[in-house]
């Protein structure tokens, strides 16, 4: 059968194009810049509240070994995997062979993992030593899953999109689900992060310690938690957003239709 | 400029076309299915909690005010709006006009912001009575932001995208904003549930009260709720599934390519 499609020859439409095309590329570096911007803005945010707030670092089972929980799993598993996550959305990548980024995705997302692993020993450690039952609230249960979760995500993906001898169909079939899942894993990361912000307020706000405002009557350390916990769903919801784009996907044929094309290479799909 | 296509005139990739548009199909019942399911599941859950375990519903600003809280704003702001979500994607209703079906969605938003108020109220009911201050925790900041948004995004989507006089170009530019924030509100609905059932746990599972058990030795009542966050995990997971899933979107022009086509009418974008 043979389909005849008659297409006027005008530049207006091309130039249009062109124009839509740039727009778009300018909205996602906007967009971008508010994920970098909030995502420093999280951690600078939850490292003052852990250093100035609650006393500082150590390792050593006290609470001050608690305090590196909420900065890791903040910076590894929110602000890092949030950033990994939108890598190829770049435009600025799509000309170029898309191996490099898989394994700058990657180890991004494995610093992710062994960072929020840490934040995991690090409350732990403090349980034990302090004799506190471990993996008892809702917010455990979802931090852990989503730790857990987020190591098999990994491992899955570099089984079948890193390894050379995985097929070529079997990536493709998975390619929704892996985008799905990571997406799903925001949002967990999400509801843990809150939950455990939230918690966390709770324990130390008791009020009447040292003529201490409780939680309730939003003292500094309150307003400075329930703004990181702003800030994080802030971040969340721009990550969403780059992630959901249809504009600013990587295109599956980066040699057709793009705006950058500085080395065009094989694709590693 | 003309173009030529020339395509083979074979029946395997039709057929292969129609299979694979019967596969997608059933997966959709199949993720359909468990979304109804799941959110029937989180209904359920919540109303045994309040009613078994809580002591069960009044309006008098007590504690069993308190409990329409979390039933109305798991079934309103979660499972409702969930459901409400994913109406255009039931591939059943592609093949007819879509206005019934915009009301529809409008008509279940509503009801679910509706259900959402009226579990505010109840909270805040509850706390004047009992003089608890409202508004101050990571929780009820969350919640109140949601809520506060969802009807922004109601009142907008009605004026954008059900009001005759609304323009074509409008409606086409803002969809995408609004496919983008009804998800986003979904995030944020699941965040403030997990952190509402968690300060809720801590808060009456203290121990040592007629010998109950503290939360941290999970008891009964600690696993209903931590079950029922998982649950909402799930419901969210699911319904965030099914929104990102291209194959299931509502097809822009549903009279070309379309697996029901009972009554083609004009649409209503």
């Amino acid at each position: 059968m043979t389909v005849l499609i008659s297409i006027h020859c005008c530049p207006l439409p091309i130039k249009s194009a062109s124009f839509s095309r740039m727009t778009s590329t300018s909205y996602f570096y906007i967009w971008h810049c508010m994920c970098i911007c909030l995502g420093l803005a999280c951690v600078v945010t939850v490292s003052l509240w852990s250093s100035q707030w609650r006393g500082g670092f150590a390792w050593d089972g006290s609470s001050l070994q608690f305090n590196w929980h909420p900065v890791l799993m903040v910076t590894g598993m929110l602000v890092l995997y949030g950033n990994g996550a939108v890598l190829y959305r770049v435009p600025l990548t799509w000309g170029q062979n898309k191996l490099p980024w898989k394994l700058l995705h990657a180890v991004v997302m494995l610093i992710s993992l062994i960072l929020s692993v840490i934040g995991l020993c690090a409350v732990f450690g403090n349980h034990n030593a302090a004799n506190i039952p471990n993996l008892y609230s809702l917010h455990s249960w979802i931090g852990i899953a989503t730790v857990a979760l987020f190591a098999t995500q990994w491992a899955a993906g570099m089984v079948v999109f890193l390894l050379p001898c995985s097929p070529g169909p079997l990536r493709k079939l998975l390619k929704p689900q892996h985008v799905w899942f990571g997406g799903s894993l925001l949002t967990l990361s999400i509801a843990a992060c809150i939950s455990g912000i939230n918690e966390k307020l709770f324990f130390v706000l008791k009020g009447n310690v040292n003529g201490s405002k409780p939680y309730s009557q939003l003292p500094a350390e309150a307003l400075l938690g329930n703004s990181l916990g702003v800030l994080i769903i802030a971040f969340g919801l721009v990550v969403i957003k780059i992630l959901t784009n249809h504009e600013w996907q990587r295109p599956e044929n980066p040699s057709v239709d793009m705006s950058y094309t500085p080395l065009l290479q094989e694709e590693n799909q």
